[in-house]
C-alpha cells in the first residue's frame, strides 16, 4: 500500500520534485508520484486527493512555483497531513521563490500546510518519512541511524580538512 | 438576471468587500455578494462558479488574505474574467498584504487573475463595470462621466486650496 | 474592427510582448500591437489612447517595466478595462519585476490597472479575450475547450509519467 | 503519555502560544507545553528534547520570534516531526515576522521543519493533531467532522448575510 | 514670479506636502502649491506643467503614494528638474511606502526623477532650494548658513546631555 | 570651468559611472571625474567636496553600491545639490541594489540626496545638466531638444514595426 | 579611563541608546553618551572618534535609523571594533528599520561594522562588554554568570507554569 | 595559541569562508578553520566552543547560509565575542542571502552576534582582528597602517584616472 502521494504542479517541475521520491524511496517508503495542477486540472486534483484518501495514503506532498496554491487546495480536501514545497520558477515570471513560499505558507487557520524551505524537495521526503515514524519503529530507527550519519559526515569532513593543512 | 458575483473569502472580510459591491450597485448593475472559502470550504465554492456560470454571471470579484488562493481556485472553474482583491490582513498573521498580493497575482500561465490592488475594493467593482461596459453603450457613457466627475473633483479641491491662500 | 491594442513602452520588450499579441490571435481576435512610452512619447501615448477609443477599441493590454507608468496613463484615459503586464527588466537596473508590479498594480481608488502577474503576457492576452467573450458567446466557448485542454494536457502528462516507471 | 510537546521560546508569547494547546486539547490529545530557548537555555532545550523522545513524544511545536532558532535546534536533536511557528514580535525589534518566518522555514537539507505561517498557532495544533491521526482512526474521523464543520460554518454565515437583505 | 510649483496628487497628502512648502518659504523663495493627479485629472496635470514651464517656473516638486506616477508624469513634460516624493499611504492599501518609492524612483532612461526619502517633503524643498541655490550666491549663502545650524544644534544638544549627567 | 563632479565609491564601478559622463560631455558641459571612497578615503572624499565648491562646482553625482553612504557623506559636506546613484554590485554580496537604494535615498531631514534608480547613471547626468539648465537657457533648448528626439525614436519604432507587419 | 564611547545619531534616539548604556553599566564598565549625526554634525563625528581613539577608547557603539551611516562613517575613522544599530524610526518616513539595517551593515570589504538587530541596544551594550573581556578575566566572569542566570531565569518560568496547571 | 576559531556551517561554503582566515593571517595572528553544522551535527559545535573557550580562543566567527543557525547556536554557548557572516547560498533554494542575513542578525536581547555583511568574509576577519587589537598594540599600529594602505590606494587609483585622460 502506497503511504506517500507527491504531486507536482507542473511537468516542468518534475525534475526537482523527483529528489523528494528519492528521499522517501531510500527509507524503504512506497510512493507514488503523478502530475496535477490545482488552475489547470482542478478537478483532477481532487479526485487524486480522495482516492489517495480511500486507497489509504497518510501524508502528501505537493510543490508548486509562483502563486503556488497546489498544497493548499490539496489541503483543503484532505484530514492528514499536507507537505507543501514552494519552488523557485526558473523563468523570467518569478520573484525568487517569494511568491510561492508565500502562496504556500501563510494559510488561513483551520487549513495547516507543513511547509518546507524553498525547493527543499530533499527536506520534503524526509518530513514525510518523519511523520510516518509516529508509528513505525523500524522507520524512526533509520531516521535515527540517518542523523547519526549527518553528524559522521560533518566530523569525516573537518578531519580531511585537518589532514589537508 | 445578476452579472457580478462577489465572494469575500470570510465573514470578516465583508465589510471591507462591501465598498466592492457599492460601486457596482452607484452604476445600477445587479450583483450579489456572499462568502465562500477556497480552504475551508471548496466544494461551495465550486457550485457557486458553475450556478454563477449557467445564471450568466460575466464577472467574479474574490477578495481574500494572507496565502490568498480564492480568485485562482474561482478562475481554475470560471472561463470569464475574474478579479481578485489581495486583502490585508488586520490580525498579527499577516505580511502587510504582501503574501496576499503574490497569492492572487502570480497565477501561471493559462489562468488569468485581473488582480487590483491591495484593499481596491473600489477598483475591483469599477473594473468588473468596465468589463460589462465592453459590450454596453449606456454603462459605457456613465464611465466617461465618471472620469470627468473625478477630474472635476480634484479641480474643485484645487480651486478651494487656491481661495484660501 | 480591432477589439484589443496592445501596447509595449519599448522595442527591447517587444518580443516578450508579442506573446499577449499570439493568444490572441489563437483565438481569432483582431488586435494592433505598438510601441510607446507613457514617459518618451506621452502626447503619442493619449493620441493612441483617445483614437483606439473612437475606433472600438474595448481593451488595451500595457507592457512596461521598471517604474511601469504605461498602464496607470494608459487608464487615466481610458473609460474601458486596461490591462497591465509588469515586465522584470533584463538589465542590472530592476529590482526583479518587484518595482514593475508594484508601479502597475497599486492604483489609486478610481482608475482600476487589471494586473496579471511578472511577465504574465500570456494571462494578458487570455485576459483580454475573456472580456471580449462576456458578451461574444463564440469567444466563451473557445474559452471553455481551452480549459479542457489544460486538463487533458495535465492528464496526458500524468500518464506518460505513469507509463514510464 | 503526552505526544505532543509544546515549546515557547519566551515567557512573553506563552499567551499566543496556548492557542496552539487549545486546538490540541480540543482534538482531546494529552500535551506538554513548557518554555526554553534555544539560545538562553541551550542546555534545557537539548535535555528537554532527549526526554520528550524517551518518554513517547511524538511531534513538538516550537514558537519564536526574530532569528528564530528554537524549532531547528530541537530538530536537529529530534527524529520525529518538528513543527515551527514563527512569532510576529510586538516590539519595535521585528521585520514583521519575516525574520522569524524565513529563520524557521530555511532548513538546510537534512533537518526539516513543518513550517506553518505567521502567528499561526492554531494550524500548528491542527497540524500536530493531524500527524497523530496518520495511525489513529478516531482522531482521523475528528479531523474530517472538523472539516465538515468549517464547510458549515462557511455556508450558515453566507445564509445569514443572504436574510439580512 | 514663482519658481518652484509644488504639486500634491491628493487633497489627502496637502497636509504632510505643506512641509515642502514651508521650508522653501524659509528661504524666502516664491512658491506655488496645488493639486492634480497623474491618473484622476491627466489633462489637467499636463496644463499645470506647460503653464509653469511657461511663466518661468525653475523646479516642480511632486508628492504621491501607492503606485505614484505623478512625479514621472510631470518629468515627462518637464525640461528642468523634477523631484518625487514618495509618501507613505495611511489606509490598509499601502506597502509602507515601499509602493511609491519604486513607483518613484525606478524611471526609465531619459526621463530622470529626483526622489527624496519616503515622506521626505523637508528634504524635497531643500533640495528644490538647493538646485536654484546654483545661480543665486544669495541662497547659497543661506544653505552654508543652515548647515552650520544643523550642526551647531546637535552640538547644543550634546552639551546639554553632558550637563544632566 | 567644470560645474559638475562626478565621484566613483569604487574603481570597479567605473564603467557604469562613465555613463554619467557620457551624457554631461553630449550635452556640452565640462565635468569631472574620479575616485574617492566614504570609507576608504574619508579624508579625500572631504577634500575633494571642498575643493570642488571652492572651483564652482554646482552638482555633484556620487555613485556607491552596498551600504552606500559615498553620497550622504558628500551631501554633508556641499551646500548645492548631490545626486545619488544606488549601484548593484556585480558580486555575491549585494542584496539586489536595495542596499545601495536604501542606504542613498533614506536620507535624515535636512542633508537631501537627489536619488535615481539603480544604476540610473545616464539619469544622474541628465539631471545634473537639467539642474544647470535652471540658470542656462542654451542648455534647456537643449533639453527640450532632447525630449523630443525621445518621442520622435519611438514614433519612428512603432513606425518600423508596423511596416513588418 | 573610558573604553567605550555610544554615540546617538539624533536626541530623539537617545532614549532607546540608554539601553545600551545601561547594560555597560550594569557590568560595571565606564563609558560616555553623546550625540553626534553623520549628517547634520559631520565634522564633530570625526573629531569625537579622534578624540576617543587618542583617550584610549576601545569600542564604539552608534546607533542611527533610515539611511543609517553613521558607524560607517565612524568605522571609517576608528581602527578598534565599531557596533552598528540600526534604529526603527517611528515615524512615517522609514521602512520597519530594514533602511537602517542595510545601510549599517552592507559595508564595502575593508572597513567592518559589527552589526546587531534591529533596536538591539541591549545586545550592543553587551558585544561591546563581550569585546572588552577578551582581556579582562573579571568581565569574561561576569559575561559566563551572566549566561547562568539567562538559563537559571528560563528554568525559573518553566518551573512556575508548571506549577499552575 | 590559536585565538580565533573560524567555522564553516558546510564544506561547500569552504572556498568563500577561507577569504576569512587569510586576512587573519596577513594580520599575523593564530586561527584554525573547521567544519561544523548547528544542525547536522549539533553535539560536535557545542564541543568544538567548550574545547575553544578552554583553549583560550578570544572571537568565534561562523559562516553559514539558508536558515543560519550557526552562529547563534554558537554564541548561546560563548561568553565571548561571536561573528555570524550570511552566506549566499549559489543554490535555488536561497532568497538571495536575506534569510542568512536575518536569521544571523535579528538575535534576541541576551546573546548577541556581531554580524557583518553577506559574505562579507573579509570584514569578519578583520572585525576579528580589531577585537583582538583592543589589548594588542601592535595589532592596532598594523590597522592603522592597513586604514591608510585602503585610502593610499584609492589615492592611486584616482591619479591613474585623472592620467589616462
Amino acid at each position: 500500500m502506497k503511504k506517500i502521494l507527491i504531486i507536482s504542479a507542473s511537468d516542468s517541475d518534475l525534475e526537482v520534485m523527483q529528489d523528494a521520491a528519492k528521499v522517501v524511496d531510500e527509507f524503504g517508503v512506497d510512493y507514488e508520484l503523478t502530475i496535477s495542477s490545482a488552475h489547470r486540472s482542478p478537478q483532477r486534483t481532487v479526485e487524486l486527493v480522495e482516492k489517495a484518501h480511500n486507497d489509504g495514503v497518510k501524508v502528501i506532498i505537493c510543490g508548486a512555483g509562483l502563486a503556488a496554491h497546489l498544497a493548499g487546495v490539496v489541503a483543503a480536501h484532505f484530514p492528514l497531513p499536507v507537505i507543501g514545497i514552494p519552488l523557485k520558477s526558473g523563468g523570467l515570471e518569478g520573484l525568487g521563490g517569494l511568491d510561492a513560499l508565500l502562496s504556500t505558507m501563510q494559510m488561513p487557520p483551520g487549513i495547516p500546510v507543513a511547509t518546507v524551505g524553498i525547493n527543499g524537495t530533499k527536506n520534503a521526503g524526509l518530513l514525510a518519512v518523519q511523520i510516518l515514524a509516529t508509528s513505525d519503529k523500524n522507520l524512526e530507527e533509520k531516521l535515527i541511524e540517518y542523523k547519526k550519519n549527518l553528524a559522521r559526515s560533518v566530523e569525516e569532513k573537518a578531519n580531511k580538512l585537518k589532514e589537508q593543512k
